[in-house]
């Protein structure tokens, strides 16, 4: 994931909040397990340009680095009376399950915490009007999760009271508790740990990252992207079948991605039947000249089919916003189906220009999110469980498990929350997507080139 | 992949080899393609102690760094006089055929060069008494190659004399090829580099790193490596029900690995089923007290049924090496297959126990070797296949494209064949086995403990 | 499939049409291949009770049979003279390539025919102002087929002249067409057939029946049915688990069958989820006191979660057809989407109601019908068209090769537009329906029933 | 499944056994479902010749039929106090779990039974030397099992004495005891319902016909062979790719079928690359002018690679059976692995012809048995199991249930175990995989013929 960098102005400090005492022996010590020091850590900047652009703007001479996780030889938590919490929170992603059954396992298991207990139905669960009861999770519960897509906890979108929220984690004895989800549920997970603070309780919460869009900052890549990719690119071979089946068949696939257009690019990549990528973070014109509209015509009448892959929002260039954004009571913008409107607007265009085009619409929007998690993200939900376990019997807090240049790291919640993560049009995730769709191709060329995308 | 290190002492000199002059203008400059200084470099090592103790043990205040690959505004090689040529070495990897359409298609749109072709059967269709003439590679011979497992231009294991094959690239007249295999494809590619610049000729030679094991050093992940996991997790599975499918039922699993066991581990992983996980590099003993046999039988006493992953190769220290290897005609060793052996052991054991087991083999090796790459293998060869033209059409040569710390980059041919990328027991990766194993587990739950593995 | 059958009125003359005369040895002769008689038959009604039903209807003691399907000792067309042509109507289906591919094999390899060619697009391509000219099949260009979805072909719906299509095909010197489409494409190849008889053309007209619903009369299962089901089962799966993914979570998948909701039911029974399943021919009332609404709030009250599978269109009692469906111009029926239909109705009556619920929608009908084969159909297409080929090679036309009772047989065109073949409630398959759904239990356990389903 | 017939001195009485009286009212009348008759009934044979031939052979002109399956106004035990017992025997069958979870869910739902348990590892869990307890089988502990390969239950080979059987049934109040196994458990079954029968016992013995090589007579398909054909012909696409990756490279794979080879056979027509099909029905000549090692060479001359696919045992003309079969100590037949016989002398022989070959063999069957089942299997499994649970509550017994000709039947176990169901090798589908692997080509095309079979 080489397409997005963390810009200087937006590192914040990257300490990681700890809760003292910490000198209880790990009983993992008379495994012979290998622990982690304290001061182990990882460099932000891999890349030599982007270290010495930090350097600079800081004027320091000292590389940034993460924290790297991992289980400690001290904690903080006596294992036998620390009862540990799980909540998820947001839209379904694969692997959810596998989360919460390896969160379950090792804390039990390995550390051999007293109870491990699920909140139902996200932050909702945790409220002091919650809908469903908490649930016992046990290793025989959990024992065969990862075998099911969604999350047995049920999951819910929206925020609660910080303060009553807290309540109800001192209400259920809650020592630890783990919060799954994306930069919302991150910054409300926030919330809870300054409350926490400014009640003086001994309470840690540890954000697991959870984003089918792999759009949080500082985590490389988060459960669940890479089987959203896998089942885009079923939906993609079915669009291009489609395309191919009829005289200018047209397949249009509308996937994931409000704010970064991981997904659709690395489909894109994963699948070579694309002609068209479009993303949040690159511009496109429609009409004209040049415009998308236009060049999709020349694509047809050269090959009598296309292919169009679609981010869940885009910044089109020469339609102004309101055509395709509404804003809601709250003055919040509120986003038509992107997928849809852009159905309508290559209709009318094909049909103004009397060319009768056949158009096949694909949302795999939910048989996506609620998929099982595949082999790579199944292992991933179970490493980044483990490590959210160690960080959390150790007594940090306010932090976020993640990965970065081969190693599972802390980041304080601050970094999570702060922007999204984007593709850089620049770098190479990008680019790869315009040679790959024949965006760019060499100048002899041009005339037969499969496709061109526009800014 | 945070499972491994570079050794200071095995980092050979990481300038890349170039043929020169370099002053032709890449012709994607005109379509506003973004290029890569020739400076740009990625940290070698982000881990801070492992950067701490390199630069003690070089005596040097300068950190390591690797070349950063992609498309630079000048290139060596003319594409109008310009003909490519592949070859496939060594044993199937999912992923083979699409770094050919990738390498043939960026060659021939983005670059025009002249002409692609395919040597047949590995380095023995690039020897004078090759058993089959090269075929053209063109984009439309190559369109649908993603869909196929296997290469289309089949593979041979063995070596052939330097001096033939380049007389044979001469008498092609090719200017760069590009070699898809292991550590004995760029040892032997690198050779040819070197036969080349003896002869002074103009011919790059770019390694495109093969490995299903996942064990070329300097190479973060090698493309085939993940649906190699995802088929394994299939494999596991199966053995897991047939396991439990019949009382006191092992299932026994043999995965690809004969020097590191990055395949067993991962898929361990994926796959909450396994019991037992044994690798090349964390040695086992089978017998006496505590020994993996006493173990299996507590677990099948408590749990009636068993899953047991092994490596291609076992370091057993209490069986003579004679007794699981033998030594063939040249006095190279020749190993047994370790899953019949490991089989027979168990058998024998509980037979001489009086232990009723149902004992069910299970080696998935060709099937897992000749899939269809996944979705992530999939677009990975593709960026590599890119980034390799890239590299090539520069003049770069003697060196492997391979990816590290988030970025695609250029490594020598002798960093590649530096010994073999082997799992560190006491990282990340091997840490997270011993605990979703539960070889690692509280005290108190020793005696429940799903399973035990020993060293 | 027994949960159908063929009503002795819609009955016709089961003789097959022939061209004469039929006087050339079969060139599979020399290889010992099993020649089929011609009277060799299969009987229509396996079932007792129907069979006594058509005999006393018709008053005879003949039961009717089916003329079996298989290669023939003497054919009528000369092999070296012969040029097939193949065309394929209406929407995607898996198995459509399969078919294509099989026809092309067989016709070539076996029968040794001069030429095969594909007309473009369906019937517009057998048209006078066709979009795309004819291409060639060979055994080359066919090997691959089977591993794509879609056609290669590609199809349109609609109908063309007979006229200009007999035409069209004398222009092109064919021999024999194979026309792979639904009752609609039957019924034009139907008119061909006739169309060519009043001329005295020597040309055969075979149906391939191609319905993703299976709703052909006289045809037991069509190609690409299973694979629907089976694509049909992994969107139930996701709807599943977002319903349980939410508080009052509500799956709705829509799937294919206009008339008959064979897929629907079948996806059901595959997947042991769903709680409502509807179809055309089962009608349902939405309001009142135990209807469809009601019962679905009964059972969110229970569980908090349920799944509804629909089939394309629904007979529903209690609402002016005006609501559901449209007519156009012409004043044929234009149907609405049902499933947004019903999405639209459930959500306004729990907003009415102030029961909160979480619905999410899907519609995966084009990654259904742009799937390739799964092994069952794509064996079965194989063997659809090598019959086909025998049966046009024998001279036969005005028919469509079919399945019946463990048999390949042929049925004459007017069988298979007779109706749609159609789920009858109170046989086998719906009543398993109504007891997986839990629509019928034990009255003891009414409470705790998972669901109900109403007419 | 028309490969196949029932030939007239094979069929027994096919009267169904049944307990008296019958006169319990079905809970389900009050539901409004449509019962079965029991004077319905479905012809043996729908094919006219074989009819006819049945008809000469008894001397009669009733067509012989079997009693159609369905749920009965009139049932035999009341469910309050009915308790049904299930076991699974034999080797791992996909669709094992749904078959025990759909038994469970319609009595316990359905018809209210008391209790269901289920004995464990086979008929050893029946004895009264069992290994395990039975475990109860209630709807939740049964509600996800069709996600699980393998059974729940575990099972067993062997047998047991139908006396002690008896006893235990007894012991445990058992009034329908479900087997679910092949033809050995039926013969089992079998003797179990003798003994209840002598004892004069109010107990139901009801098979659920188990067969992944699908050779159980008169079950015109059993449950699991469709996903065996999907995951064999998996195999297949590996061991194609295998042998197109090397020069004269042969992919060899041994599929399930001991006595019929239905799934090699299948898995054949399902894949296009097979060259070679080999299966017990067909006898096979290895060596001399025309057998099969001369036409694998040719085919290997022109093509440099070939696929072969085996069954489990062949009948080979010209090798004596004692080199590939061996006696154990009782005397009975033991086969050797034949895969690993036929891979040992493709290789003796290139030897000797100083031919280079790259064989490959691959074994799935552990993959293949322990795999859910796909959607048709658990759609067919859960419709068994649904009137298996009819056809005991009504008090039938000593009977299997099957389905036949469009509708789900009643057969005695005596018609199941009357010798094997095998390919009729002059019937339809040995004829198409003779095609489908170009063994059968028009004369003009004999010399590129892909491939040649050899009886």
């Amino acid at each position: 994931m080489e397409a997005y960098q963390i810009s200087p102005e937006n590192l914040p400090d990257l300490t990681i909040q700890r809760l003292t005492p910490c000198d209880i022996t790990n009983p993992l010590k008379k495994t012979g397990i290998r622990f982690i020091n304290d001061d182990a850590s990882v460099a932000v900047y891999a890349n030599s340009a982007q270290l010495q652009n930090y350097l600079k703007f800081k004027n320091t001479d000292q590389p940034p680095t993460f924290e790297m996780a991992g289980p400690r030889e001290k904690i903080h938590f006596d294992p036998d009376k620390t009862t540990a919490a799980i909540v998820t929170c947001g839209g379904l992603c694969p692997g959810l399950n596998d989360v919460i059954r390896s969160l379950t396992l090792t804390a039990v298991w390995q550390y051999g915490v007293k109870k491990v207990i699920g909140f139902r139905y996200g932050y909702a669960g945790l409220s002091s009007n919650s809908l469903a009861a908490p649930i016992d999770l046990t290793p025989e519960t959990v024992e065969d999760l990862h075998t099911v897509g969604g999350t047995i906890l049920g999951s819910s979108r929206g925020h609660q009271d910080p303060a009553d929220m807290v309540d109800q984690l001192v209400a259920n004895d809650i020592n630890i508790l783990f919060t799954i989800g994306g930069d919302g549920t991150i910054r409300g997970a926030s919330k809870i740990a300054q409350e926490i603070d400014r009640r003086n309780l001994d309470i840690s919460v540890i954000g697991v990252p959870k984003t089918i869009d792999n759009d949080i900052t500082g985590v490389e890549r988060s459960f669940g992207f890479l089987t959203a990719v896998e089942q885009a690119r079923e939906a993609i071979v079915g669009a291009h079948n489609e395309a191919k089946g009829a005289y200018n068949g047209i397949g249009l696939v509308k996937l994931m991605g409000r704010d970064s257009g991981f997904i659709a690019a690395e489909a894109t990549l994963a699948n070579s039947d694309v002609n068209f990528c479009m993303i949040p973070e690159v511009p496109v014109r429609l009409n004209g000249d040049g415009g998308f509209l236009e060049t999709l015509k020349t694509r047809l009448h050269q090959k009598h089919h296309a292919v169009i892959v679609l981010a869940e929002r885009l910044e089109i260039t020469d339609i102004p916003k309101q055509e395709h954004t509404e804003t809601d009571a709250s003055g919040n913008i509120k986003y038509p189906d992107i997928g849809l409107y852009m159905k309508k607007r290559i209709e009318e265009y094909f049909t103004e220009k009397n060319v009768p085009i056949s158009l096949k619409y694909i949302d795999p929007s939910y048989i996506i999110r609620s998929h099982t998690a595949n082999s790579e993200d199944s292992a991933f939900c179970l490493k980044l469980a483990q490590h959210a376990v160690h960080a959390a019997m150790s007594g940090r807090t306010n932090m976020v498990i993640s990965n970065w240049n081969q190693h599972f790291t802390h980041i304080p919640m601050a970094l999570a929350t702060t922007g999204r993560k984007t593709i850089n049009p620049n770098a190479d995730l990008w680019q790869s997507v315009l040679i790959a769709t024949g965006s760019v191709v060499a100048p002899k060329h041009q005339e037969q080139a499969r496709l061109h995308l526009l800014s």
